[in-house]
């Protein structure tokens, strides 16, 4: 036993200035600045917890209120008790009858979950002296069934079938997470085809990208067919050519046996980011057909799975996939997709559902589907946390990446303590044992981007920003 | 032109003590302060428009925060461009991308956007003097359609088929405004079941509200089968013996014809609040079949339409329906409930979605699909509002009042300007052309009940309370 008390915790509204480079538009999302809804637990030793939730912007002050209400239902309690059942901790955050109010289970109150959960998630691993993957990883089927939310999920999958499907794939979790740390883990990039690009810049990018060895591109779409069309066309143009490739290029065989890939082998994938309707989708898509994307992601409301099964069906003769999920607000959402066949692609986030107890649900009923998961990522920390996410999907549930990719962003990893790492477009297996969940920002970064009294903040309201290049921000 | 703008307004975080009496109390809801998140909007001249949501105690903080936020927005707009079209004004409402990212359209961000929705058409109606139902029913079909959201809905109901369906309807309205304002609007009483009560207060109660002229009645479920099954089987021989009939009874004779009801004409429905899995539900509802349920409310989590499908066909053979509503966070989750044929009475919240706006969206869908809508009432100010949304049901767009049954839950209205109003077991339409939405409190309510510093609350701190009798609260 180790004694240890949650005494305190202290929530910090970190946003950084990424309207400032244009970064991270979209049809939808206009002027975001990624920010995070930071959360320290503290204890009575040196042990602590860091976790988080995304927002882009306004609004962040709103969830670390929530945080802050969640977070003291936590104080006082014993890490021995919440560590010896995750499950039923997690049980205990989304049980409070008048916070569920709120919710139940989504919106605001959930983001505020998540972040606590996550930091108790975090808090856990360094207590292990592991990363997160690896502890979850080394879970029995057991561990990994009672550290799981079944609430509301037993029409699709129970306890038992979680169990004897872990339990399937426990004789290869050794030999695959060798594999993992060898190969690295898939990824592709977003960073090509923001909508507030130029034609160059995006040339430019996708160069670039290439060169840093991904073969596996989105592009944001949903403000205009003929010009997404055309945007489409130029990244195809030079992710197509043989030209283009860099010379020591490794591919993986399984994309250029992708029946959406080019003739290198490359893919390309679109995304509307809820702008339509369920029938103008359908028709937008027509359009873009030309281009071969591997998949639409979040084509229409995100809560819809019943819309997004009238798209998955009509475009499936275009050969064109369905993906979602950065938005889907809980297990309930996945589980209605999956149960309706509706995506393709289940694109989980590390802090949009209430946490790992949550995803971890997701993993076994994407997988129980035979689905593949692709998680949403970039913004501020989210690769970081993902990164976890994929890594556990490969070892223990799926067993799976040959078609698997995990979404990067270059954007903002200089803040964290323990930042991803690329390599030959795949993501480097974090190892150190004290990076827990990898979400630790550093306190100077904290302290230069809290709203509104860090010091970037302050010389904004002063009239002496923003100015991105005198604050160490990367422009691309 | 009225030159009148929005120049500021109030927010006040509104509880009351209901936990002292153990009103409120189901399976999920235990320990209930009922709160209003409460907003009043002001502007250059006299008039004001008040609105609210509903939660139950702690949290709604959270949401008076998250109304502040939202309604800093519209401080400095024009009344008259408001009110010509509030279709674009609701779009405006929930298309801050910084906002939306909270949600979309749910949860904390949702429930402010309801309040600060409310409030305008609040003062919409005030403006021009007409009860709020007044104003909606006095609209043209395309004024209707003008003022409601289908966004995300197209492919279930279109402007032009919304559109139809109100032209159908326009010819009768008038003689169905003086068949309701003659006869009143139907309602049900959830007064007597509540789980926290004694088998000597059910009995007690149900006495009464039948003395009041209901028919109709709600009993709580979801802790013990057998003891649900005793409490329904106690309330049943109350309400199905001839003997306890008041003599001037004038029962519906479309409640006799139900077959649902009793011998004597009596009804009985059944709501868990959420507490079961899809399995569960189901078969806990074979326990209560002997008590001849109408329905079964809530049986699941409230997002889950496939869910609800599934018990829905389970159920059928039973002659037990489903209901579900209260927590059903927006339209594209109402219209998956109807797309996948989940349901069989329709519980619209005026609270939950993000108002009128979104309101008369489910209207129409529930009467494209031929279901019934029962809004979800009680809770403080809900049934005050509730009112003029049946009756617009009833006036504008299903034309129907045969089956439909409106909450009714005997709780705080007297902290109302303008409190809802019964006769023999139906509410009584409200005509006071200074009503708007009837949300408006006393301000010596606000004042008392406001947390944490008003006179009821400090009394608490202070150690000299809650202490019902002392501050004019009811006692049933």
């Amino acid at each position: 036993m180790s004694g240890l008390k949650i005494t305190d915790f202290s929530v910090h509204d970190v946003r950084y200035p990424t309207n400032v480079t244009g970064d991270g538009t979209d049809a939808m999302n206009k002027e975001c600045d990624y920010s995070a809804a930071y959360v320290v637990v503290n204890t009575n030793g040196d042990l602590k917890g860091q976790g988080m939730t995304f927002t882009i912007g306004r609004g962040n002050e709103i969830v670390c209120f929530a945080i802050t209400e969640v977070a003291k239902r936590i104080v006082g309690m014993e890490i021995d008790s919440i560590f010896a059942d995750m499950g039923a901790f997690f049980n205990f955050l989304i049980s409070d009858p008048q916070h569920r109010w709120l919710g139940p289970e989504k919106g605001v109150i959930h983001l505020a979950t998540a972040a606590v959960s996550n930091a108790l998630w975090d808090m856990m691993a360094k207590y292990n002296k592991k990363p997160l993957w690896k502890l979850i990883c080394d879970f029995t089927p057991e561990e990994f069934v009672r550290s799981t939310c079944f609430r509301y999920c037993t029409d699709f999958i129970t306890p038992e079938e979680a169990l004897a499907l872990l339990k399937a794939k426990e004789g290869g979790k050794k030999a695959r997470e060798e594999e993992v740390i060898r190969r690295g883990y898939p990824a592709y990039t977003t960073s090509v085809g923001w909508l507030g690009y130029s034609d160059e810049k995006v040339r430019r990018l996708t160069h670039e990208s290439l060169a840093q060895g991904f073969n596996v591109f989105k592009l944001k779409v949903g403000a205009d067919a003929q010009d997404d069309l055309r945007r489409g066309q130029l990244i195809r143009s030079i992710i197509d050519d043989p030209a283009n490739m860099p010379k020591d290029r490794k591919v993986d065989p399984a994309t250029v046996a992708d029946k959406n890939a080019g003739p290198t082998g490359c893919v390309l994938m679109v995304d509307a980011n809820q702008v339509w309707d369920v029938p103008q989708a359908i028709e937008y898509m027509k359009v873009l057909e030309p281009i071969k994307p591997w998949f639409i992601e979040e084509p229409t409301a995100p809560d819809d799975a019943v819309g997004h099964a009238t798209i998955r069906k009509a475009l499936k003769p275009l050969g064109i996939q369905v993906a979602t999920g950065e938005h889907a607000h809980n297990r309930m959402t996945f589980k209605q997709l999956l149960q309706l066949d509706a995506i393709d692609v289940v694109q989980i986030d590390s802090c949009r559902t209430g946490g790992i107890q949550e995803i971890l649900t997701v993993l076994l009923m994407a997988a129980k589907a035979g689905k593949i998961v692709c998680p949403h990522s970039g913004g501020v920390g989210l690769c970081e946390m993902t990164c976890h996410l994929s890594i556990i999907d490969f070892i223990a549930v799926s067993g799976d990446m040959t078609r698997n990719v995990l979404e990067f962003v270059d954007h903002l990893h200089e803040n964290f303590v323990h930042p991803v790492s690329m390599k030959d477009g795949r993501y480097v297996v974090p190892l150190e044992e004290d990076c827990g969940y990898s979400v630790e920002m550093f306190p100077e970064s904290i302290a230069r981007f809290t709203f509104p009294d860090g010091a970037y903040w302050k010389a904004v309201a002063e009239g002496n920003g923003p100015v991105a290049d005198h604050l160490g921000l990367k422009k691309h």
